[in-house]
Parts: structure tokens; sequence; C-alpha cells
């Protein structure tokens, strides 16, 4: 299987992550976005919404969106529950993840990282500040509570989380005011084949 | 086991469509944002991140996100599909739908038809039409190329996507640009045992 992906990108980082740690081999193509290479008519062939992470199966099938991609790599694994409702649990935490963390913490270190805080983007910025905390603080709730996001052992709502929150002080959010979650992230480094992002 | 949710919302009709295919016996208890009911001391007992549509199973677990609620609800029926790369596909499209679809034509909708489009929203509101357009425009492609989202037969993922899509015209998009999904919309609407969003 290819997966076309970005080391700076965190969606990309998830599934890179996943397939580490499962031992799933794969070739990483290496694409950039800045670059325009989601652009091309080759890339927009392979996937006419232009995004990455994207995976080719070695039958050509194509799949994107980062959490489908990370559950279809963790089927059968013990990534993912086998119990129903622990199960609908992860997805709970996958679809907070793209609807509730992402756009404020993935954005605001996007602006602040990637950009430099140019001046005319600074209102977006802080605009981001306060949905990307509420974030933090429903993580850390969960995570005094359990030492993974959906009880005693890792899944992939940890892997989907863990790729820009590890990272969240680059979009401007101190991780100090968050024990709890800096523990899970210190357990989630020490696994066994994980590899950093850069 | 009781759903709390609200009829105006694309996101707790997507749970009460399903619960209604499916014949699956509930208690709806009705849940009004604007009013508060997300935000007393007692629902945040419930769903900490105050957000609704939230499903209470009769043992008292309760579990959130709208597409999460639908997989498990859809779990071992015929909305589910049993082969994993089909399954990962109707994954694609509900996160699609959280992350590309949802954020523009949603909330164009909530801007335009419960705000009544206030002149301190008009420009938030003319930002959305274009990434609504490319989301509608994602459909009309899959749908010129199989009657449903993931191929020959209904899934969750067309659930998911109705939702919002059905009503997208109060959010400023006109779907006479899009033939297929307007079949698609009455091939859904024609369904046994539907029911509409009020």
């Amino acid at each position: 299987m290819k997966i076309y992906g970005d080391f700076e990108s965190g969606n990309c980082y998830k599934v890179r992550l996943v397939a580490s740690i499962l031992g799933i081999e794969h070739e990483w193509i290496h694409t950039d976005i800045l670059a325009g290479d989601t652009k091309t008519s080759e890339f927009l062939k392979l996937n006419p919404n232009g995004k990455i992470p994207l995976l080719v199966l070695d039958d050509g099938h194509c799949l994107s969106e980062s959490n489908a991609i990370l559950n279809y790599l963790a089927a059968g694994s013990e990534l993912l529950p086998s119990d129903s409702f622990l199960l609908a649990l992860t997805q709970q935490w996958q679809f907070f993840e793209q609807y509730s963390h992402e756009p404020y913490i993935a954005v605001a270190r996007f602006i602040n990282s990637y950009l430099g805080l140019p001046e005319e983007r600074k209102e977006e910025y802080e605009s981001k500040q306060e949905g990307g905390h509420k974030a933090l603080v429903a993580m850390e709730k969960q995570l005094t509570q359990s030492p993974f996001l959906v009880g005693e052992s890792l899944t992939v709502a940890d892997i989907s989380l863990y790729a820009y929150t590890h990272v969240a002080e680059e979009g401007g959010f101190e991780l100090s005011r968050y024990p709890a979650i800096q523990n899970w992230l210190n357990r989630i480094s020490a696994l066994p084949n994980y590899v950093g992002m850069t």
C-alpha cells in the first residue's frame, strides 16, 4: 500500500504512527501541500477532494480522511476495541477531534508556526484559543479518570488526539495547565515502535 | 434508551432517522439549546461537552457525537457494510461530513434561517458559500457514479449527509445545480419508515 502524506501535518502523522505501532509495511509518498502536490491532475484523480493523507491500496482503491484510514489499518488489532460500546467511544473521540479540536488547535498552530503569525491573521489566531482550551479541558477531564481516552489501554482515539495535542504549544496552548494530558503524552511517546512527527 | 435532541438540528435528526429506519424504540427527550437546556448541571453530568445529540443507554452509559451514535445504533444492520473497505468508506464520508460539509452548510443555514441573516454575520455567511459548494460538488461527483454514497445500497454515510443536505437551500445553496444529489434525496425520502425533520 501507498500512503500520500506530509511529515509536518498532524493528520498525516496519525497514519504514520499507527502504521509504525502495528508494523504495517507501506510506501510513504511525500506530498507537499504548499508546493501544490495535492492539486496536480494526477493526485486529483486519486482524491478529487485534493487532501492528504490518502491511502492507496495495492488494488488501486483509495481511502481519504485520516481517522477513516486509521480505523481501516487498525481493523482486527488491539487498537480497536471489540466491545461495541467501547468501539463507539473511540469514534466519539475521533469525531470530537475533527470537529472540536483540530479546527482550533491545528489551525492556530498553522497560523503561528507555519505562517509566522502575520498581522492579518492575528485576530483569527486569537479566536481559536477559547475553543482549543475547551477541547483540552474535555480531554483532561477524561484523562484524570482513565490512563487512555477509552479506558485502560491504547486505542485509535488516543492516536487521533495525540497528533495535534503533542504540538499544541506551537499553537499557543500551554500544556503545563493540563497535567493528565502531559502524563498521557508521555505514555504514548514511550510506546514500542513509537515514531516522532518529524 | 434515551435520546436527547432538538427537532431542528440536523445532527439530532440523523439519529432520529436511523432509529426510525431500523425500528429502534427509544424515548426522545426534547432539548432546546437556545433555551439553555444543554448548559444545566443535570445535562452536563451526562455530557460534559454540553452538546446534543446524546444517547443514554439503560445502564446509564452515555455516548455523544452524532455519527458515533449512528454507527452504534446501526451495528449489525444493513446500514453498516460488513466488507472492511466499504465500512471504511462510510467513515470517510462521515468524517468528510463533520469537517468539510457541516461547518459550511449547517452554519450558513443557522445564520440565515435561525438568526435571520443579521448584518453583523453577513460576511461570515458569505464566507461559508464556497466551502459548502465544494462539499456538494464532491457529493455530486460520487452520486453520478453510484445511487448511494458507498455503492448500491443505503448506509449510515447517506443518513449522515442527508441531514443537512436536504435543507441546504435554507443556507443559500441552490440544489437545482446538483441533479444527482436531488435524485439521491428523493431516494432517501421514499424509504420505508422515513421520517421528516420537523
